[in-house]
């Protein structure tokens, strides 16, 4: 219960400043944290996850929607709206159809490089409200272009308010919580007076603004009236023209608030050691989308902040969320006029220090030691969603994804194997100092056999006949060979019949039960050349004998 | 010198047939033998590839222009002019850049059911010529439509010289090379004897309406005039709107034509033991269709009937191809005469004998044998060709080429392992009768670990921790892992944060070199609640003893 209007009210600001990103009306983001909330509650897997408004979905709308029509229009809230129906609907699928899964056709890095060009794209839109300039630009780089021929019209008050939001946001961040430590606060109450902060800030520059009436006298621009504009319940849009426009970014919004809430909803399972059912969370996720396009197309998702701020204040089940929600609906019937005079800008440097926080920079850092390619993943992501904007940047982001598997798995590590002498273990040939027996070639492929590495394994094999021209016996050791697949098969078997036209054979060892069991079904099985060994050490043993016979028939 | 002038004579037909199903005049695929094939010679790779028409691309072209231009007409010849230079540049690009390896992005099956689609819609787009009917529709099942409600306007003789054809065709397909045989002939000229016999069925078919007069009497449709049209160089249109639109077709007509060119040279390649150099071929056929934009705007590619001829014939070089172009160039200088009377009907029989025997029936039914996954790729792209048309065909193969990549990758073989008593053999707990320790649980894991399928070992560490509440010590056993990327070892490390959490250990066991390289200078290493075991044998020695230990101590 505690949790529930704990979250509820520190969530407000959270909520006016997404809507305010994602070009709707500031009490969209509270009306979007009444129902579905509620929805969520009754039909979500996630025990303690908050959902509502969150900054990725929102900046995602704002850039769907900004080529379509004007922000704040009716025109604009009719797209939002199908839209939100749209993506909800989809994940609704996605889940019953048990399409969880998709969400892993994105890598970490691809995820974290799409967060923080995301990031960059939300501080960008916010520059004008920090400034307290009028911009009517539509993309993020005509927004900066026309943010820096204006500069001179900067409202100095609304610059004042920001940084002082600015500062006091980021002092919060850093110096807080060991402050409030060294004070001897309790270390869940100093994470409390953490979270709690932003709200104090919100609540010094509205005191600032109150106090100066900068709104009246110098056109410091605030939230404004709220209450008797909530739409509590209206219908969507049928119009067929927009849904056909909108299809694809919906299926993007879907597939981005899969990917973040599933990633979301499973750290927070894994901390409580609960296992989260990936669809029954689509299911909650796409339905509280669903609703919430009837009464304000504000997508909600996941939020880390939220769902921090819910499991820190105590929340055990769903019933937190229930509270919350009805705690926010209290505040929209009667506490509104409190919310009227907040000025933008500190709603915005909210909106800049959190987007900030985003780019995580030390998981790059990381990545680029453990693995350059999912560094340059990242940074691809990252630069694809800053030049193409979110869309095809995600698409970029799952292109590079694949790529990076394709990559790796195609460029296999092959060793020419032989005996550690006196021994039955085998090593790499230019590793280790080890026996080889003459017309012998030992080669152990460490990847599974597919499609897109049989060229590499072609050539790698035909070098090392090249190099060494007496081969009459290759064995392929396939120990770390977990798949062949059917063009791996094929390559296998015209490799094997171009062996025995120039009279040598191909033999097999290692191979794992589920491989042999397909394999016994090829063609390959009917006609190698060669046998199959079922350890390097018999093959070797094997191929001995038989190559003495042949030197004294000779 | 003998294999040049063979080829020549051979591809005559077949260059006028592949002009026609490109939609272009048949002088176009005569003009595109000469120097496009001279420019190969010159820069190709492949010692024995004969370059000319070939099907796929010719199917490729009509259906790229067929939306925009009507077949004939000077557009339709500016149009495919340009498509060919585009597609031939980007060939080479892709050459120079030393992309070759893109070519390996499709698997054999989905390669199969691209060709067996295309086929389909090449047959259908020849059932006009083969029924001697005026069809205008533009699509393959819109002509599909035109022709069935036109059957009562069928041209009877049309008809029967088309019916003829196909009989003979298939006949000499079926049963020319045992009957040879079986004549004494040897198995080199009956192998000649079959691949002269589509002329020989032309010949007769044109012998046929000569005798008939059927092309003056009863409208049977002829190749017409050549000689006076033949275009031996023109300008490409700069037309800028064109080039615009015809990128993506382009794109995808030079990616269709890195596939065939590369694997049939590799074919070629690999049967007089030869290393190809994709990158040279791809820049080879690249000029070659940058130069056969000037001439006819018919794409050329490496013919698989064509080049089997080449060889056949006796070619060793690239001097049969120059031999070759030179041939066709008297041709078309001095012989087009005897071209003008062939029924088009007989040309459209051999192209739907050849697109027939282009559906690899048995690769299908092997694959389904093999992997079902593959056999229902092989469907999958033949019905998204056929369905969605090539270009989005194509698409499809990549997206289910990498799905069964994918998918396959996702779902890793795991299995808990025990010691067989008294060895040092380890194996499944289920599959044999084999030792395990209390509170010990040894994990296999037979796949790469990467952000696809460490959801599903996670998932199953979990499920087996929940069946064994006793467990302390959690071992992973690598021997099958050829790679760990950042987003596994991020997991990894969650997981070792996680199990410490709950009084468990986690170690690993049996880690290839490569693997270890990179892993440490990870957080993992540095956190790893547990020990890094050389093999699974002293990983289990070593946990036997601290297990009695803390029983002691209980």
């Amino acid at each position: 219960m505690l949790a529930g209007v704990v979250v509820a009210v520190l969530v407000i600001p959270q909520s006016l400043a997404f809507a305010m990103l994602a070009g709707l009306p500031p009490q969209a983001g509270l009306i979007a944290s009444i129902l579905p909330v509620l929805v969520y509650a009754w039909l979500g897997s996630s025990m303690t996850q908050a959902v509502g408004p969150v900054a990725i979905t929102a900046i995602m709308t704002a850039s769907v929607l900004a080529p379509l029509a004007q922000a704040g229009t009716a025109q604009y809230l009719a797209l939002a709206a199908i839209l939100a129906l749209m993506s909800g609907g989809l994940m609704l699928v996605f889940g019953l159809l048990r399409l969880g899964f998709l969400a892993q056709l994105l890598s970490r890095p691809v995820v974290g490089g799409f967060i923080a060009g995301s990031a960059v794209l939300i501080i960008i839109s916010q520059l004008k409200f920090l400034l307290g300039l009028q911009v009517q630009a539509r993309g993020a780089w005509e927004q900066l272009t026309a943010v820096g021929t204006q500069l001179a019209a900067v409202n100095p008050f609304t610059l004042g308010l920001s940084l002082l939001s600015v500062v006091l946001l980021v002092a919060a961040r850093i110096a807080l919580l060991p402050l409030a430590l060294r004070w001897g606060v309790g270390p869940r109450w100093a994470d409390m007076l953490v979270r709690i902060a932003p709200l104090g800030v919100l609540a010094l520059a509205t005191a600032v603004l109150l106090w100066t009436g900068a709104d009246i006298r110098h056109g410091v621009a605030v939230v404004g009236a709220i209450g008797e504009q909530v739409v509590w319940w209206a219908p969507v849009s049928v119009d067929a023209d927009a849904w056909t426009l909108l299809v694809m970014p919906a299926l993007t919004l879907a597939f981005i608030n899969t990917v973040q809430g599933i990633s979301m909803a499973q750290a927070l399972a894994a901390r409580r050691h609960e296992r989260l059912d990936a669809n029954q969370e689509l299911v909650g996720l796409g339905a509280a989308n669903a609703v919430a396009a009837f009464s304000s197309g504000m997508p909600v998702g996941g939020g880390l902040s939220r769902s921090a701020i819910n499991t820190a204040a105590g929340a055990q089940t769903p019933l937190a969320g229930v509270v919350a929600a009805l705690t926010m609906a209290l505040v929209v019937l009667v506490g509104t006029h409190g919310l009227e005079r907040i000025p933008l800008a500190a709603l915005s440097a909210s909106i800049v220090v959190a987007a900030w926080s985003m780019i995580d920079l030390p998981a790059l850092r990381q990545a680029w030691a453990y693995d350059r390619a999912d560094a340059a993943a990242w940074m691809g992501t990252a630069a694809g969603v800053l030049v193409l904007g979110l869309q095809w940047g995600i698409a970029l982001g799952i292109v590079l994804s694949l790529a990076t598997l394709l990559l790796r798995a195609s460029t296999p590590h092959i060793a020419v194997i032989g005996r550690i002498p006196g021994t039955e273990h085998f090593r790499n040939v230019e590793r280790h100092g080890v026996e080889t027996l003459p017309g012998v070639l030992l080669l152990r492929i460490d990847e599974s056999l597919f499609f897109g590495n049989l060229g590499a394994v072609e050539e790698r094999l035909m070098a090392e006949l090249t190099a060494r021209p007496d081969t009459r016996d290759v064995v392929l050791i396939m120990s770390a060979v977990n798949r062949v697949d059917t063009t791996a098969m094929e390559v296998l078997t015209d490799i094997n019949r171009d062996l025995r036209d120039r009279g040598i054979s191909l033999h097999l060892a290692e191979v794992k039960g589920p491989v042999q069991d397909r394999l016994e079904k090829s063609p390959l099985w009917a006609q190698l050349t060669g046998a199959v060994h079922l350890s390097v050490n018999s093959a070797f043993k094997t191929l001995e004998p038989s190559r003495d016979e042949l030197r004294s028939s000779d």
